[in-house]
């Protein structure tokens, strides 16, 4: 399965960098190959200047030994290896009309010292951060992830998009980072879902993901906008910044575990803002996004 | 003590607002007046868009109240009451020639169900974070604190100095924050410091800020500089927000304590940028200081 896993996950960057570089038209990915001391490694991608994408990573990383002492409290386990292999892409477009996107997929093994594997499952995702609210946009997105989960089992879209409104909530600031999407994670196997039926499922997600967002950004990335929406749309990077360095269990989990810091970091957009006391004007369509993300909507 | 280290920061604030305008000469403190439910509330100045200062707050607050659930199982104490008061200041100037500052003097008492003092100390300091790193104004600022600890014990500065280096530590990225200053907490009466010398330490540290700062200000803030250097203070103002979202005790703390949102985070810097495994070239000026905060230094 872990072989398996990563000959998709290796292949689905392959798509999903071709695809953004053929609709930006402009930038190319740059490729960094890494190495981890303890075991394993990644491959980084990184667009950045492009003429749609501003600031981007697609990134598959495969890693294994000893689980880090730091892994095993959060696991209540002692002594034990591991694998894990995923991939996580973050996209900051250029254009505040065209949301910002994030994803992940990943599988992980957990093996006793004979090594036997005593535990696995499957993790991932994908949301959708707009800075200017299309309701049509988030209407697709999730109607493409409900697809995709459809066809597995009827109670995956309403059970994974609450998860994913749950897991991206910016609690400091009361409000959800984005219109949210999917979150599923510890997907191991029952009597109903097999670990081939959660492969299925997890690698019909990730294909859906080109399905979920390119569309949007074609339709978004030719509109005008104006510097006061440029400003606005930093000024919401912001609170991106916010959940993924105070509230993000990836992101942390990376930093506290020696994990490659411009790898995990590449998720921060380009160019930020922070403005004291900030409030957009009543009525005004950034002040209506404000009330969406403080009030998580079912978008299909 | 508490009603008279309140009236020092209320004037202390009094003092450097009008000191950081008159050096502004533009930009005039918004103050908003702020009440904690639970008890207490602060007094939050805040300028931005300065002809010098182009974000910055100048904060004090006094709150108090039952000691709550996140602070009980940090002091390791069950039921108590709980007093705290401090000023706490970020200035983010506008040039790249000069340095943000950070200041944070506070103080805290905690009481039994009968209303008795069980414990106070004091705590805070004040350090310097520069973008292009002159060395004689990091000696000046260092030589100000070691002044104003001098005269109470030849001690005190090299010891909150070396604290300094090692709060202010960014650890994924192997660097400090800044080039340091003074860093103390827990400052409880002792046989040879009762809390009358621990006021009169923390109110010297205190009184000598404006002494520390505004020299390097006015030395450096008519200084030119390119748009290239510019960007090195935005990416470097990045490695601010990291530090401050995920390693500073005093704003996580604030985060879960459901403190004042803007208040606490009035320390973010006005624009930031991050770019992907962004490295100055050898030999830089740029070089030089990530040399430096690589490498604390002792500068007097």
């Amino acid at each position: 399965m872990k072989d398996k896993f990563y000959d998709y996950i290796q292949k689905l960057q392959d798509n999903i960098t071709a695809k953004l570089e053929e609709v930006d038209g402009k930038a190319k990915f740059q490729q960094d190959i890494w190495e981890r001391p303890e075991g394993g490694g990644g491959r980084t991608r990184v667009i950045e200047n492009g003429n749609v994408f501003e600031k981007g990573g697609v990134n598959i990383s495969k890693v294994y030994g000893e689980l880090p002492k730091s892994m095993q409290q959060y696991f209540g386990v002692e002594d034990a290896d591991f694998f894990a292999c995923g991939l996580s892409l973050v996209i900051h477009p250029k254009s505040p009309m065209v949301p910002t996107v994030h994803a992940n997929w990943r599988y992980f093994e957990m093996y006793n010292k004979n090594g036997d594997i005593v535990d696995q499952w499957f993790g991932g995702g994908q949301d959708l951060t707009p800075y200017y609210l299309f309701e049509e946009d988030a209407q697709h997105f999730h109607r493409t992830c409900k697809n995709a989960c459809d066809a597995h089992n009827p109670e995956f879209y309403p059970t994974y998009k609450k998860r994913c409104d749950e897991y991206f909530w910016n609690a400091h600031r009361n409000e959800a980072r984005g219109v949210g999407g999917l979150f599923f994670d510890y997907c191991k196997a029952t009597e109903t879902m097999n670990m081939e039926d959660w492969y299925n499922y997890v690698t019909e997600v990730g294909d859906s993901f080109l399905d979920a967002y390119i569309p949007i950004v074609t339709k978004r990335k030719e509109m005008e906008y104006t510097l006061e929406q440029r400003d606005w749309q930093e000024i919401r990077r912001g609170r991106y910044v916010e959940f993924n360095l105070v509230h993000d269990k990836g992101t942390l989990f990376g930093l506290r575990t020696n994990g490659r810091i411009e790898s995990i970091l590449m998720s921060l957009p380009p160019h930020v803002q922070w403005r004291y006391d900030h409030h957009p004007e009543k009525g005004s369509p950034e002040e209506q996004l404000i009330e969406v993300l403080q009030h998580p909507k079912n978008w299909v």
